[in-house]
């Protein structure tokens, strides 16, 4: 996978968005970036561009979701960070000899044609993972 | 603190540095690019270089430190992270005035010169944040 490995993003759940928004707002002394409804993932993001990586704040749309069931079980905070790599079949087969287990279907179709998977906190050392490659 | 805030690092609290150390060079298929001791924050860190940013692997030095409190509580997992702000003071005031809290001396100074502030978790959707200033 190179050395072109970047951190993509750190996604973090919260409780209601447009109160996040304004705090990261004041932290950051700029607007957001975007906002943007994920039906598939059940959110409502929004997000902050962070020089070359970026912020993702991320609200659940429905409480059984994914996020939804996150806040319930630690409350807001971080919940996944995602590391762009070159070639995702390959990060994944060194994954999994190194004994990381991946979490539902990997790889599999994300946003804007991108393959995603997403690593068990449980081999990551308590972080939920998302390698991510961009469409070839 | 203008347009160029940046995510500098992902700090991750880990049990063990070298398992650590070891699944993270699997998954990012190239070795760590430096060890340090930071006896003021009583760990031994690891980092590995992310495209402009970089991730740190926190083990403590002892049971009782920061580090080593956070995973007697929490277990192994991100810790905090760290945004470079163009002008410290200046955040900071933007930061109070929306209700966040620092935590401890700040700023205070950091590694290589720098200023930083470490900003509380309830106010800033229950992360860590450090913000951190590149000596002028």
């Amino acid at each position: 996978m190179g050395n072109s490995t970047r951190l993509e993003h750190v996604a973090i759940a919260v409780s209601d968005l447009e109160a996040a928004v304004e705090l990261y707002r004041a932290m950051l002394g700029r607007a957001e970036s975007g906002r943007e409804e994920i039906e598939a993932e059940q959110v409502r993001a929004a997000f902050f561009d962070l020089g070359g990586s970026r912020l993702e704040l991320l609200e659940a749309t429905q409480a059984d979701s994914p996020v939804g069931r996150f806040i319930d079980r630690h409350g807001p905070g971080l919940h996944h960070i995602a590391l762009e790599v070159e070639d995702l079949e390959l990060a994944l087969q060194r994954c999994r000899a190194a004994g990381m287990e991946t979490v539902g279907r990997a790889p599999r179709q994300g946003a804007s044609g991108r393959s995603v998977a997403f690593l068990h906190p449980k081999g990551t050392g308590g972080i939920l993972i998302e390698l991510s490659q961009a469409a070839g």
